[in-house]
Parts: C-alpha cells; sequence; structure tokens
C-alpha cells in the first residue's frame, strides 16, 4: 500500500480529478515537442519538456511544501507563440495545463493538485527594456522582481512593487496574482501601475495589449481580467509597467507603541506629517517577535532603550511599527520625519514609558546598513514564525480601525479557559497597516494541535473577516486554499458573473483548474 | 418634408437603427412607472418618468449639440432597486435604453441616437459619506463631482479627480468613462482609485462590490470591467472613492518655452525636483490661445515679459506650461519649485529671450486669485476654440517624446501649398502633457470648410495615432464617435473578446447600444 505525503494528501483533499480531462499521452508530449522545437520569432531559442521525475519535483510542490501533484511535465515555453500553440492544443485536446511563475504563491494558485501539466515562464526572460523617456518597464513573464528593480534603479528609475520574495517571484505572477507588498499604499495596486499587457487566452489567442501609454479609454481596458485572476483566464507572457523617479532619500524610523489606539494615532500624525512622502507604514505586534532571537533585534543606544521584547504575556500586547519615507530631498524628508517624531513624542496615546519611566524614543535609521537591518527584521517574521512550528497563516484585510481585531478575537478564543497555551500556541498579527492588510498567524510549536487548531479555525477566521468588512484574501490571492470561502467575501450574483467570465474565456475549463472558482 | 437638423442627420449617420429593438408602447411606460412608483427601501422617495417634449430635450442632446436622438421618454430613478427591475424589463422586452449622467462627455456616449429610453442616474444624488477613517468617500452615481469635492475637502480630504466640467459631471459618468483630468497624472486613473462599486448588470443583477478596503484579492476583479466599458455593460449607482490628505500647499508655475525640446527637458527637471510634489504638467501651445482675448492673459510686471503671445505665426510655434506642485509642508513645496525653476533658467534648452534678450521669467503665482486666473485660461482653452469657429476636436495619447509630432503633421498638411490659410484653420494643441495626453483642435473660424476638412482630417488622426504608438482615445472614451476607428488602436483578438464579453452580459444588446462596439 502506497502511503501519500501530507502535501500529496491535501492536493487531494482540495479537489477531485475533473474526469473530463484526458491523461497525458505520448502523442501529447510529441505534439508539445514539436511547438516547442519551433525557433521563436526574433530569437533563435527553443523551449524545451521535462518528464523526469527529478527535474519535475521542484515545480510539483508548493514552496511551503503543503501541496504536491502528480504532474507528468513541465513545458518551458521561450516566447509567446509557444504559449499560444500550446494553449490552443490544451483547450481542443482537454488536457490540463497550469500556468507558474516563480511558485512563491501561498494559496497553491501555481501547483498541480493532479496531473496536469505545468507551463513554467522562467524560461521567458530576455532582459527587460526600461525607457527613460517613457518612464516604464517592459519584461517578460519570467524576469525576476528584483532584477527588474535593478535595471530600473541603473536608470534612476523605482518599480513601484516590492516584497519580501522578490529574488525569486517573476513578472507573470506578480501581474496575475496582483502582488501588494509594502510600497502598495503609496504606490497603488498592480491595476494601478501596469500600462500594458500580452497575455495568452485559455483558447491560444494571443491579446498584444503591450503599450506604455498612461491614459488611453479605447474601449474596454481587458488588461484588468487579467490582473489577479490568478492565471485562469489567461497567461501573462508580458507586462509593461510604470515607473517612478528613484528616491534620491529613504528614511526609516521604527516605533514601540504600547496599544493600538496609539497605532491608529501614529498613522494619522504620518497623514499629516509625512503625507506625499510616506512609503511603508508596517505593523508588527511583539509576539510576531517572540521567535525573532534576541541578539537579532535592533536596539536604541542603551539597553533600557530596548524597543523590542519577547513578548510571552500575551495580554500586554504592544506594537513595533516601521515608518518609511521616499522622496527626492533628504533635507526636506529628514524635516517632515523629525516633525513627525516630535509630533509623535507629544501625543498621549504614542508615548512609551519603560520600567524606569523613561521615555523609549523611536529608532531613527542612520545607515543604509541599519535600514536593511531594520527591514530584515519585518521581512524575516513570517519565516522565523513558519520555522517555529506548524503555522497557520491568514492574509487578510480590514477597514484600518479594525485592523488588529482579528487578533484579539482569537487570542480570547483560543486561550479562554486554558483550552491552549499561549507559550505553545502563539495567535500573533503583523502587515501592512497602510492598506488594512494583517497577517494573522497561528504558531502551534509543539506540532501537536493541529486536528484542534482546524477545528477552532476554520472556517471561523474567514467568517470572522466577512462580520467585520473585512477580505478573505488581502493579497495573496484565492488559489486553491480559499476558494471554499470566496461566497463570505463575494456575493452570489458577483460569483455567477466570475463564473461566466471562466466559461467564456476557457470554455474546456482546462486552464489553471481547481482555482478561484468551485 | 421635414428638414432634420444637423444634430439628427449625424446621429442617423452614425448608425442605423437596430430593428430588433421594440417601439415604446404605453404598456411599457406603465410598467415603468409601476418600477419607479415602488417606495425605495431606506428613503421615502420614489422615481419619475419625463415625456414631455421639452422636458426630454435637455436629455436628447449632447451639451456640445452635436447630437440629437429621438428619445421618447427619460426614467429618473432614486435607487438601485429601481434601476435593476427596469434593466431586468428592458432586457426582457428587448427596449433599447441608454444610461445617463452629468451628459457632459465628447464622444456621445451618453446619447439616444434613435428612439432608445434614457436612464437618467441625476436623482439618485444622496448627499454622500465622507470618511476619515478609512480615508475614502461612498457617493451615489448622480452626485456631482465638485460637490463631492466639497464634502471631501470639509473633512480634511482631496477627491483625487478633477477637471473642467467638474460642475456639472457626475460620479457614475466619471467612473464609467475612466475620466481623466488634469491629476491623473499624479494620482492615476479612476481603476487606481475606485475602492469599490454598485452596478447593475444589462440583465438587471445587482452586484453589489462596495468596500473601503485597499487590498482586496478576493476572485476576478470584477469593479474594473465597468470602469470605463461606458455604459455598455451595466449601469453604476455607486461608487466608494480613495481619499488623499487635502494638500496644505499647493503652488503654480507657468514657463514659457520655445521649442518642444524645451517642454520634454522641462518635464524631466521637473521629475527630478518636483517628484512626489508634483500634481500637474499642463501644456499649450501659442496657437491654442489665439482665441483668448489679450486682456485675459496674465502678465509679468512688464509688459515686456508678457509670457503670451497671440501666435499667428504658426512657423514659430511656443508653449505655455503650467507646472502646479500639490504638497504637506508649505516650505519644502515652495523650496523645491525655486529650486525647479532656478534649474529651468540655467537650462540652456528652456531659457527663452524676449526682443530685448531679456529672459522670459516664469510666473510664480503668488495667491489664490492668480492661481485661479492662470488655470482659467487652461480650462477656458477648449471653450473659446469651441466658440471660434467649427471646430474639430481630437483627444488622443502619445508616448511623451512624440506628445507634439500630430499637431506639425496636420500644420504641414493642411497648410502646405495655401490649402488652407493659418488665419482661418487654427491647428493647436494643448493637453496633460504628463500623461502625454494632447487635445488636438482644428477651427475653422470661417465656418465654410467643413467638408474639406472632413476629407483630410477623416480616418488621418486616428491612422496618425496608430502609427505613431498612440491612442486614438486618451480620455474621452469612444461613445459614438470613435467606435469606427477602434481596430486602429485595438488588434483584432482584443476586439473579439471586448464583443464577447458584450454578448455575455448584455445578450440583446439592449444596454448603451451603438456605442463603442461595431
Amino acid at each position: 500500500m502506497v502511503v501519500l505525503s501530507a502535501a500529496r494528501q491535501r492536493a487531494l483533499h482540495y479537489a477531485k480529478r475533473n474526469v473530463n480531462f484526458v491523461k497525458l499521452q505520448p502523442k501529447h508530449l510529441e505534439y508539445f515537442n514539436s511547438i516547442l522545437q519551433e525557433p521563436c520569432p526574433n530569437r533563435k531559442t527553443v523551449g524545451k519538456i521535462l518528464t523526469q521525475p527529478d527535474k519535475i519535483a521542484p515545480f510539483n510542490r508548493d514552496w511551503m511544501n503543503q501541496v504536491e501533484g502528480e504532474c507528468p511535465a513541465v513545458l518551458l515555453p521561450t516566447c509567446t507563440q509557444h504559449v499560444s500553440a500550446i494553449l490552443k492544443y490544451c483547450q481542443e485536446e482537454k488536457i490540463a495545463i497550469v500556468p507558474q511563475c516563480g511558485n512563491t504563491g501561498l494559496v497553491y494558485g501555481s501547483s498541480a493538485l493532479h496531473d496536469e501539466v505545468i507551463l513554467s515562464l522562467r524560461e521567458m526572460n530576455a532582459e527587460p527594456v526600461v525607457s527613460k523617456k517613457t518612464m516604464s518597464a517592459e519584461a517578460e513573464a519570467g524576469v525576476i522582481l528584483q532584477h527588474l528593480q535593478d535595471v530600473a534603479k541603473t536608470n534612476g528609475l523605482l518599480v513601484p512593487l516590492t516584497m519580501g520574495s522578490k529574488g525569486s517571484a517573476q513578472i507573470g505572477g506578480t501581474v496575475s496574482t496582483n502582488a501588494g507588498g509594502i510600497h502598495f499604499a503609496r504606490y497603488g495596486s498592480m491595476h494601478a501601475n501596469v500600462l500594458g499587457l500580452e497575455v495568452v487566452t485559455a483558447k491560444g489567442d494571443i491579446l498584444n495589449m503591450m503599450s506604455t501609454l498612461r491614459k488611453d479609454n479605447a474601449g474596454y481596458d481587458l488588461k484588468h481580467l487579467f490582473i489577479g485572476s490568478e492565471g485562469t483566464l489567461g497567461v501573462v507572457t508580458r507586462a509593461s509597467i510604470k515607473l517612478f523617479p528613484y528616491p534620491c532619500s529613504a528614511q526609516l524610523a521604527l516605533f514601540r507603541l504600547q496599544t493600538f489606539e496609539a497605532v491608529l494615532e501614529l498613522y494619522r500624525l504620518a497623514q499629516e506629517h509625512l503625507a506625499e512622502s510616506l512609503s511603508a507604514f508596517e505593523v508588527m505586534d511583539g509576539e510576531s517577535l517572540t521567535t525573532t532571537p534576541q541578539e537579532e533585534l535592533p536596539f536604541t543606544k542603551t539597553n533600557k532603550n530596548n524597543i523590542f521584547r519577547t513578548g510571552k504575556d500575551y495580554s500586554s500586547a504592544y506594537f513595533a511599527v516601521l515608518v518609511e519615507t521616499n522622496g527626492s530631498n533628504a533635507d526636506h524628508d529628514m524635516e517632515k520625519l523629525a516633525n513627525f517624531v516630535e509630533a509623535a513624542e507629544a501625543n498621549p496615546f504614542c508615548a512609551v514609558k519603560n520600567n524606569q519611566n523613561e521615555n523609549f524614543e523611536p529608532i531613527l535609521s542612520q545607515s543604509l546598513k541599519q535600514t536593511a537591518q531594520l527591514w530584515k527584521v519585518r521581512e524575516d517574521v513570517p519565516v522565523r514564525l513558519a520555522s517555529a512550528g506548524t503555522t497557520y497563516k491568514f492574509d487578510i484585510s480590514f477597514p484600518l480601525d479594525k485592523f488588529y481585531m482579528v487578533v484579539e478575537h482569537f487570542r480570547e478564543l483560543l486561550y479562554k479557559n486554558g483550552k491552549f497555551n499561549p507559550d505553545e500556541v502563539l495567535v500573533v498579527g503583523y502587515g501592512h497597516f497602510g492598506d488594512g492588510n494583517i497577517h494573522l498567524n497561528i504558531v502551534d510549536r509543539t506540532r501537536k494541535h493541529s486536528e484542534a487548531l482546524d477545528i477552532e479555525l476554520f472556517p471561523a477566521v474567514y467568517e470572522f473577516c466577512a462580520a467585520h468588512s473585512g477580505s478573505i484574501s488581502a493579497e495573496h490571492g484565492v488559489g486553491v486554499q480559499k476558494k471554499s470561502y470566496l461566497g463570505l467575501s463575494r456575493t452570489p450574483e458577483v460569483i455567477a458573473v466570475m463564473k461566466n467570465l471562466k466559461q467564456m474565456m476557457d470554455p474546456n475549463g482546462v486552464l489553471n483548474p481547481y482555482k478561484v472558482l468551485e
């Protein structure tokens, strides 16, 4: 008897295989091969197919190792024409196919659940073109975000998207998932920043909507259909993205606050004093730093002013807040930040005393190195927590004033009557406060409480979102993981239109099946 | 024999009546009346129907008096439930219906061409709700943009959309047409700023997608389908819109430049020195000010430095450029502007000498009154030109470096070999340079050359756009006027998907017929 891995079991749990899809046969592989051997126009490259299990393995699991498929072949096209011919064939032959870029998603949106073929865009990574004249970049789907950022920076320009996974995430994926990240509050979503797209539809048609125009109201703006639809309506093959002047000045301050009311107040002060220069406002509660080693936490000059502490006492939550500004004039930005800090220190909500009744002073980063260190503390939080035990991650959003309620609610729920021990099960919240985007993480350090936690958390967390004007998915999308909860964030009429769209674009349902919609 | 008005003839020219639509009968009016007499939930209002020709007349013509329909009835619902019942009935009975808000469009997108019923949203204008906590506004379709701006300002917040027609344009129309305007370059399009929508589909289903969440990736983001689709897929009934801190400081400078290269250079300097504080960069060529009375043009202290002149000599074009900054700190903003002006004066491209070899100094606005005067010069340009003769208006966009080519090209074309006299036929360009959005206007001051100009301009202007990576519609949309040119800006594959969408959403094609798609 074959024992299935937990990841394989999970995949089977999420969806039954659709019997209308054909099983991949040698003739299909031969045909795919003939497509991929066709040399690309303007390039000499040809594509390839991977069929050896060890080569397929890295594509066949999500990076959190939560879901494992039985993908029989990975297709690696090198141009849009390859993608078009592949999708046309899959639609006709009813071959299920999953588009995949950096495979950094958290909702299994680019995972095979059964025997789907994987279409990896990673070889579509020609050097991106950055134009100072149009202040835009043009990149293929497989270009890594960080590389695009580097090329833009060389030209004095900024890519308005950045996030922890920038070293692996690829442009096609960031567009298809409407990726968010830490600069969202300043520069907006991919709907705001994608100027043009090239997409291959689920039927194999190439939609060339590439453009660097800022304003273009010639008919329905179809690119928005493909931004955030997680590769279920079409495959993004190229994008042009709006760039911004690279900021001459980046300032970073770290605050410690004692109450959530103080966080709200600090944000109000940031809007007032920093306004157009504010580029990030990130919140971590004290509990979320429990698993960060003490020596990696930043200090002010005296130990007494340690802005962090490990927070075993869950009842006295505190918050660490990173406030970043980006601007064109360092003197102005530092002055704005100084005014802001002064206002915060004078504010009765925001002032925090230590045991010796001294003020905790905010840390103002003094160097690029210190800035990197402070950001690393924030970026490491999800990684540290994930390695500290079995971690339940919820990426949800709320109106600003309700941002932290969900954490308090689940602490109350899980700790009351000694149901779970706060030392064993962490309930923490951190995230992009400026966007109302909180990452609720529940970490079972014993790795023993899965069954009991499953019952407590699902669907309770998502129902809590629905009951408090929140969304079940802020930035990670729906993928496989959240599709059964979609009805909590969207009305039946809205979901019906989504399904009509999917049916219209992909009549045989072969493109990224089992995702987003049930 | 009935003599048709020019506007009526034009309507007939644009489209033949679709014979599948029923002619409105008394029983239909009775049914509409029964719907509109149904009291709205949460309000005591009931809707009404206008059928008297004099009452219908203002709805039955676009504001430029270019197109006149034969609308038999105007429906004035007061709530979403009315709109839903009306559209459900129209879809079933095949009654053609045109949604209309402020009727300020320029492409006849809200005009009846034949005997369509008009659905006016103007009575859906409950007082908008502005929230400082969520930094957003919620407004019904019929709320006038300027009113929303005023309510937001009272709360210290800014609506990121503004334009000349703000006193008449209504929220539903601005969303449906993805309206642009002068602050687009700073704050982005409606795709960037609409947080939530309520829409009634062409089949009468209510899609409640209202939300104030900044980040929400729960499934396909359907609101984008209705932003910019000009009321052909559904009727926007409510919107929530992102607001920004109201700027404490607004600076305005007016430059005179001699060449288009200088405009490009000035823009580069603005990006460098003003960066995040830049809120508008508007360009008018000298010719576009020909019809502005001399006494209304602003002066610097000495007449010698008059920054404007009437530009009869078309070969020596010059440009007036309005540069606006919005920020949170007046001292910083003024210093940035001063650095910018200094850099411009030191720049060999941007320096302009008068006849006495003195520099034309830029005008820096010294008061709110002067700011209003300077903006009025810009806002009046389209109105002045329209009243100076028969005016051909083209709202098109190009990559920045190609912004002005279209004006030069058509001057060359129209004036060569004395085909037209520059005193009789003006060829001017002005617009939102930061967005690459130029308004090419051709004014026949004699009102005699229509026939000859028609031949020269159509489809030549739109073909020029297509040939130079431009769009046939920057911000005004397609409506009726540009639908036969859509193929110049969109590929057949893209148009095919648009048509599938229209078919899916509106199977009988009753909602805003004859618009956008042929």
